[in-house]
């Protein structure tokens, strides 16, 4: 039976593509999720993405889907920075985590320098645009396939 | 006229007993909350009691429960760390509040380690896994019966 | 045409009029609406005027309704302190904002002095109860005569 | 008998539409004196009207004009940051304080993000221009029709 | 053979029910222990109560008398700040602790916020008046009979 | 009757005279209890004067001695600086206190520079070796003759 | 010859007797200088005594009259947290200095816990109302009469 | 012409595979260089490695190698953490950066949570063991063939 | 035309040669002024300098001469650490400023370590007594020469 | 005759050889005492060895016993983070002071990293378990020997 | 076969004797590491001696010489505070260490306080000359003889 | 015998001229070179010149001819920030040392704000280009001709 990939996307990234394209760039979400859709099938994947501005949503997402996945993939976004609640609910369900972020959080305002996540995931990456999802799902499979089969 | 009590959970306590045994006990909210209502019965009170893994919905509640308790029990798990909008909805309704964490949260990171309810309760309680509500339950209703009565 | 201006009440903020007189004054959240409305019309402006206790909720407001407008007040209350995804919304919907506050946040409590709407607003009003409110309306409204025309 | 407003303009001010106009705006000290006088007038309250670049004389003017006034509208300028003198006038005169500012000093140095004023004033308004002057007159005119009558 | 607990009450404690009764309550300690002694009785403990204005005489009492109990109930009062010895006698008989706290210390001055004792005992309450030794109590035997049969 | 006053001495300052002169001076410590005593006779006040190297009997005497005084003179030494016992020992007595240091606590190891009892004294004399004795003790007795009739 | 000493009030200190004399006590600075006069005038010295809300002036004040005064007498007040000027100007004139408050600076706003005079005055004083200035001359001709005879 | 990527592998990483394999695993050096050549190749580029204990060297090799390759890709290791003159190497050769790390910086102690490096870079990626070197050069081939074609 | 130089001296400066010689040196500030006119002429350069006890003076100063002056050397004393006034002015005038101090500020008190100067100036020279200022008025007009013709 | 040595053992060393071995080894205090007083009579030293779980007795043994001791040997325990006291007292006795710790406090809680003693002591011993009493001895004796004959 | 220590002197140590000597004392590091062989000799160690200014080297050299060795003895000088690849190679070779240093590290600059090796050592001796060395040596073959024999 | 100078350039000035000219300025460190022996010669002095990416090369460098210079003129680039090696290799050889940067660094990221330098040198010069050297340079030999003849 195929492997399944929890994919959670935070606050304001349906708005990608659209929003200050200069730190994003121009991909919309959809695009890029049709090109995870892809990548996982081709490695034996399927993917199950969500995306929501309600930090209590993807608590509740966590909680559903996690536990039928073999890993989580996710954009925290702004939650990276004040979301204990996503945190808890990662440790909850105990699935290794990854964790992406589209623009070089390291080059932006100090508070974007500290992430809730990133001593509970397995590991970040940051800085490569919509590569960065390609990359972590990338990861993410790889360490599926070694660490976890 | 029986008193009432508003309890409240806050997010990811839905998974009790599944979730990290070794850190917050084997029982079940459930099991918990019918613990608690015969408590609350035997010393002539009734109890509301509510799960949410929204901070909205957890202001919702207050602001629509809490003006007919008497009291508020809360456990308000993550948002003890980040919700400025639960201590706002708590300092609104001017009710006794007794917060309770499971594990011990001077135990645990540090940014566990701070409240933003501590100061506005009458008193916390932290440590005893799900006897914490036992005994937060039997310090409101103390409260309520001899500073307020 | 008439432009539009939004307005977002923050959580709690329903409660105006009930909760801490003595802090927010005795004026409900309706009776601000409409004044803000009236003054809006004298001007030739209209509101979208929304209030939530959640902060995904506002995100969405945000995104749905900021586009088709000129500008944005805004009082975040609780999240002024916490939300950093309200702060990303305002950002990708790229419409000039005021934020206002109806106590003076700089003689409450410490965590109440920082703000991670202001450096991305055009100014902040904070102190003068209710009156806040129509003092920023009408520096939004002046802002987009002039400014943004 | 009609009220008097103490209108305070701190060091460099009377540089207006001289100096850095990408951060200050185009107008003149004077012509903002004039526009807050028709303001004043026609809400009937007569203005007293000081700049200086010495914290010492400002200290000097609050003492000798703020007993007679009914309030004080200040602009403290660079000695928002380092003036406990200041702070200490303003407290020893026992007036209602506007604080006000031309640039959002929100996104400035960090050393701009401190007043020394801003928890002994009613309110504070950051960020409009020359407009911020209208805004502080306007609110603290309120202020006096209002709450000190 | 019956269980015994060992009940340490810390510096100015003999003063209570004279000292400041708004922060403390009116209950003398002789009143307190003679509760405390009637709790335990019902539940098949018994104890062993002492108070000390020493901060080595705590040690000595910890070393003589923990080794004999149970389980040890400490309202450790200033010590909790600025007492590193108690915490490392505690950490050397190895038994369970309860900290216990008249005041809500949350709500005091910061240096009361921390305590040196909360991260090696069991757990920790505070807020409840005389209330919160019985809480303790119950706490600590009930942890005693849960988890450490 | 005669008036009294509770004079303390800390750690150490039974070595007045022979321990490190250029910091402390010269004069024993009966030296200057024998100057205070004389100069409180001349007021119409007698003393009742203490040195202990024990932080607790120093709580001690203070519970035992402060009740019948009308005020407190107090060298805490090192105590100063790491006693919380003592500033709650004071609260509880509830009497005037005046804090004396032999040397300048400013100039010295920046430990030296806070004081647990400086914001619950009347006031804080430092710096003028003996004299800050004489000059506490004049504090002290004026105090009580103008504040406290 | 007589010795003099300089006396110095730093700004707002001509208000005394009329600005919050819950804080400041009820005495005006005339009343305090004529006090202090009658002192000095016993013990052989002869005082100058001036008053400045301008920081300036003080440091003038310091370079013209200390040279030929035997010591300095000075409550520096707002300028205490604020004046590196002024620390400079005792500096130079290498005069001993004793700095006093009126009010007890540790039981207000942190920001007046540090002084810039004080670990390079002889000693400090403060919290005694006007009594601490006459505490201070007395600690400063004690000094100058023992140990800069 | 093939482009060229710099791979720089910073102090203790010649010991990978002997050292501490729970950490970083159980691939020597040689076994990573290999799998990076064969997947450029694979890509159209070739690679020029490098492993050094000297952050002189590691100056020295960028400063030579740098101005004929594409891009660089570098696992900074300890100096991450602590050397500037790596930084300013980079910044002076004006050439892509990806910043890799074997293990999570982020769950180890808080001096590896900050990097000299991770700013200047187009993206670090932290966590994947081995792996974060493969998912590193495909970023920045990725980078290489779309934004700097 | 002749260009000109403003030469600002800071508070306390006019006592130099008779001030602390140990930290400040032997040489007067005429005599320094008339070295600094010499090496000024020879360059084809003429000065106006000042010295003032007064930040509001300086402000003044800077204000009223620096239009006119190509550039402006200053030696801001205290004022350096402290004063935001002056800064904003040399900010609002827009001419090259070169900051010198006498003494090496990074050997003194720490809070001589930071400047409010230093970073709006071109550069910064201290340490090197009365040569501080000849170096420092040989890079303005180098400067002027090279960078602002 | 002999030159003698003071040995002070701090709070909870009593327990040595009890508790936490995996700490602090399993050696008794007594035979860590018979060990050191062997090696201090093969170099011609005598010991006078005391443990306290009291700060002030401490103290008065340091004063009552330093005197007539050429050094001091010291393991102040919890003391060592939160004692002035003992600090003061040796300071006042001015003997040559080693500080020694069984365990290697720069593993341990962050607040066990700074000691109050070691910058007024000769040099500090850390890590060795028993062993670092019979360094610290052998030290302390050389430096008698060496430095101070 | 002989057991054998690396034996490591950090930057600057070959000076030793020439710089600072009321610093570091005047024996030269010949003369120490001659007594060094001799201590090790009779105890039946032999020793491998290394000194560097390159941090790099010292990577080096442990990476060589460690893997061979029973322990290591090291005074990392300067790197002490600075270096990151020093402690991972320590790390990395997973021999017992012991960090000597020359000076009371404790009574110098506040950066000399923090050693990124400390806690990876078995323990620290610090503040005995040259004496530290043999305290050191004995340290280590104590501690190989019994911990890990 | 003519005077040496000791010349020391840090890591990436090898660059000069090439990387970040708008940082850095155009002119290579060659011509520089020349210039400063040009401007040496003119004042009877002779110079050796150096640079090096490596911290332990530039020790030894100065180890090896700082005993033989009059001073040492340095611009330490990088290792400003974080090399103590180099700060006690300058302690070391006791030559007085001028420390000099291109550019301002207080213009910079915060790291740059410290100097590991500055408080052991003579003074400081930064920000004027390759001027910063002509100036260091001349102050330097101000320095030897008056201060260490």
């Amino acid at each position: 039976m195929q492997k399944s990939v929890l994919v959670l996307h935070g606050p304001n990234l349906n708005l990608l593509g659209q929003r200050e394209p200069q730190t994003y760039g121009g991909a919309s979400l959809d695009a890029i999720n049709r090109g995870l859709t892809d990548e996982a099938a081709k490695a034996g994947y399927s993917l199950q993405i969500f995306q929501s501005n309600h930090e209590g949503e993807l608590v509740d997402l966590i909680q559903r889907h996690a536990p039928s996945s073999a890993g989580v993939l996710i954009n925290p976004a702004a939650f990276t920075h004040t979301s204990v609640a996503l945190r808890d609910a990662l440790l909850a369900v105990a699935r290794p985590v990854v964790e992406v972020h589209l623009s070089n959080i390291y080059r932006r305002e100090p508070f974007r320098h500290h992430s809730y996540i990133a001593d509970i995931a397995v590991g970040q990456i940051s800085g490569f645009g919509p590569d960065s999802y390609r990359l972590g799902l990338s990861a993410l499979m790889h360490h599926l396939n070694t660490v976890t089969p």
